[in-house]
């Protein structure tokens, strides 16, 4: 006898982009939003009933609809429209969860002025943001940063670590410290209003404290920068950190007779470091 | 006043190959495997103490060293001696997580005959396995594919829906049902020895029932796949699928006066339906 | 003074399915699609005058409308009809070049049995073709493999080669050699009617050389598979082949007191070797 | 009887990064090389002789040796660098192709001011050089840019074009307009020094015009852009430009009785346009 212990349905990958029309110059938005649900879907899956679900095509359809409505530029803020949307049509869900990464497009800058109309898209850096919403429970809201590379060329060291027969790694107290930063932070409610000077100002103080901390370990800048973000934004509860350790290997001149003075290295994708930890308050 | 709340750490992307030479033949395998650590690792968080922990070089040392002297076939069972093995070499840690994706190397066949030292690894489907064990309680130990398109052109139907303002999806009885399967499914205990048996039935139950279904919704097939599986062995509790709905759009031949008679379509890979559920026992 | 010196323009990465209702079962062929034109378009560029320009909307609709009333299973046949289509219908069109991925869905067996309706879509091998068409000139044919990962155990060995103050490589007589091929053959004429017997003699007979041959280099081998795929088919005149060296690295397991009797290795993709060449009669 | 009629082997994928320690700050460079060597080579293919070959492995090495005695900032002079040391140290040589890929790493800025030693790097914009040394003849130097994604949000038609059976597409005279750059320049002769104030020059020219020309089509706007490079840098001679029409289509919205006045789009990565070409003096 077989159950159904756990579904979700829903729509991923759905791109979307707006423009809107200023009258000195266009904003140019792009989003790429997942949305799920999950509740009683029991009959759907075990006797093919398909009446309580709202097909993904409607879904999709959903975010387009609602984007000539309302406001994309807090994703957290739309994230809860649609999610709150998506309860109110769907009787069956119990829970809706959006996802929004927002693409960041800069205005191009000429003899020191923006553009009016004309953007680069080149980033790696994504903002994100996520609502979980429960039809009759807290709503939860994150807002966050993914894909961001950073790197620092001191300031960073391992030593004194735990050793067995297979480490043979060297201390080291002056190394290259490199990273793909990936932060996700709480928000004390869904009522905050301050989405983008929280982002903001998360952003800076993570930054920051990366470029500024003397690191004994990825682990530890990590921390650091964890209190720092809550520091900086007193609308967070806590904040999630994955930082993978990008190795740059110093390469082996001496076997040609040359001396590497921690100048010369191979950056490797694979394997990394992984790293992840939760700051919270 | 911040607080660690989370923590992990150790390698990713470690990949591996090992040539076994039989007396007829030899066997190549490949791997890619994540060994993460988490306990009490709160001082190399906060202090930068580092004394509780074994270097990520030496973790990927350690697989490659244990690949020496173990058998790789069962990924699973390898996945288990990696996380025995670093629980007991790192006192702090409480939890080690071990994940290992294998690679598919198929002999090369020429006029019937396997060859004996040549291989082809062109497919996208990986054998997966991961391992969680905790210090002072059970492991968890679970099998599983990940990334194996399918595809059927006929006998899937979605019709019967719920339907909203932004409702315009066709009703359809006749469709293509394609997806890229993901599925893990959990072992009752870590004593099973019957692995590779167990892949095997569960990948051959999940694919023959994908393909003689007669379906009314992914989530219909998922959970008859999940069934499928459950009852085809016994060493299992339940599975976990992903499988998005991989659209192949009819394509608009009516303005150029052609008739589609559901012959000639668009496959897209975004946006993409999303179903996953776990079907239990 | 500016001079437009060459241009090109059309639409790519146009995918199609297409499925066949035979009696007792369908075909499933999936192909993607990139379509170029390039003449006397010099006022488009110079003078914004559309005139002479095709939509490449109208480039991509035209794959779909004539894969509704064209075979499908030779991708160089195919991409002839495609071509012929383009020079015709575009005045200004002095060549058309026409390129044709086919992607390799596998029918399912099971229990020995073909299934009539079921696929697996999950090789990373394609099969390639291309049609150069000028208009007043002969026409190019070509088919081809790509991404086709394919290794052996032994049989290679990379020994008596120059040396430099760079030079610290040992040599090796015996070692995996792995590579991802990719193989374009370029047929007598466009009157070939055998494009899939030729593709699959010719596959055949690169992959069978490549497990027999007794290598001295990647080049060595190579060379012997353009010269068993120009014997193998007499409908080509030349072959040409990409063959990356993707290298698995022995491990250095003597570090930690164990000998690597040349079975541990670690697979790298980057950097690789790179091998091309061209063999013709 | 075959004969080989081209051959190239080389190091692709090559990663390197270096720092440079000035007084006050670090400059911290990394790039992407590829280096090919062709000749005579011969008897390495069809006899499996390899004294006329350098190990890829050198060819690799010297890259790393070469980075800590030469400069890193304009990668057209490095990529002559190590394209006249191959052909000086391998005598079957007579072609050296050397391909520099460099990442665009920024220095953080805080409170207006740049930072020592941290770095971000989420550009997928990259610069781009290329050498072709010859043994005894001239030597060709490229400069150029690629992956830089540039969108206006108005400014651009395309309207009064050819029409066949299949052309449905509207005319249209406000549309967004989005590209991913590639752009490859030529130099006029290897004795250049001005590498980087060459390529400032021609960057900020091509984004200039993209952002300012009024545009029949991208065919339109490609060539006044390369109008604009040549006449920014007098050491160049022609300029070739890939540039994707990425499309951004309308969104539907009139289904739900709502207006779309050209504000929500879906973006797509496929298919899309293809237009190149290049611009002489």
């Amino acid at each position: 006898m077989a159950t159904l212990t756990s579904n979700r349905y829903g729509k991923a990958q759905v791109r979307l982009s707006k423009i809107t029309r200023n009258e000195h110059e266009h904003l140019f938005e792009e989003i790429t939003v997942r949305a799920l649900l999950s509740g009683d879907f029991n009959d759907t899956y075990t006797k093919g009933d398909n009446s309580p679900v709202l097909p993904t095509d409607t879904i999709k359809n959903t975010v387009y609809a609602l984007a000539k409505t309302h406001d994309l530029n807090a994703p957290e803020a739309f994230a809860l429209t649609l999610a709150n949307h998506y309860i109110d049509r769907v009787p069956a869900a119990d829970t809706a969860e959006v996802n929004i990464d927002q693409r960041i497009w800069q205005r191009m800058t000429f003899d020191g002025s923006t553009h009016a109309i004309a953007f680069t898209g080149d980033k790696s850096e994504k903002r994100t943001a996520s609502v979980t919403k429960q039809r009759d429970a807290d709503v939860n809201v994150t807002g966050g940063i993914s894909d961001l590379p950073i790197l620092k060329t001191t300031d960073s060291a391992f030593v004194g670590f735990l050793k067995d027969e297979y480490t043979v790694l060297p201390e080291e107290r002056d190394r290259i410290m490199a990273t793909k930063l990936t932060a996700t932070w709480t928000y004390n409610s869904a009522d905050v209003t301050e989405f983008n000077e929280s982002y903001a100002a998360i952003r800076e103080a993570l930054l920051k404290t990366f470029a500024n901390h003397d690191s004994e370990s990825l682990q530890h800048t990590l921390f650091a920068m964890g209190e720092a973000a809550l520091a900086a934004c007193p609308h967070i509860s806590k904040i999630y950190m994955v930082m993978p350790n990008v190795h740059n290997f110093p390469f082996d001149l001496g076997r040609f007779g040359m001396e590497n003075n921690n100048e010369i290295f191979f950056p490797a994708d694979e394997p990394h470091g992984y790293i992840d930890g939760t700051v919270a308050r």
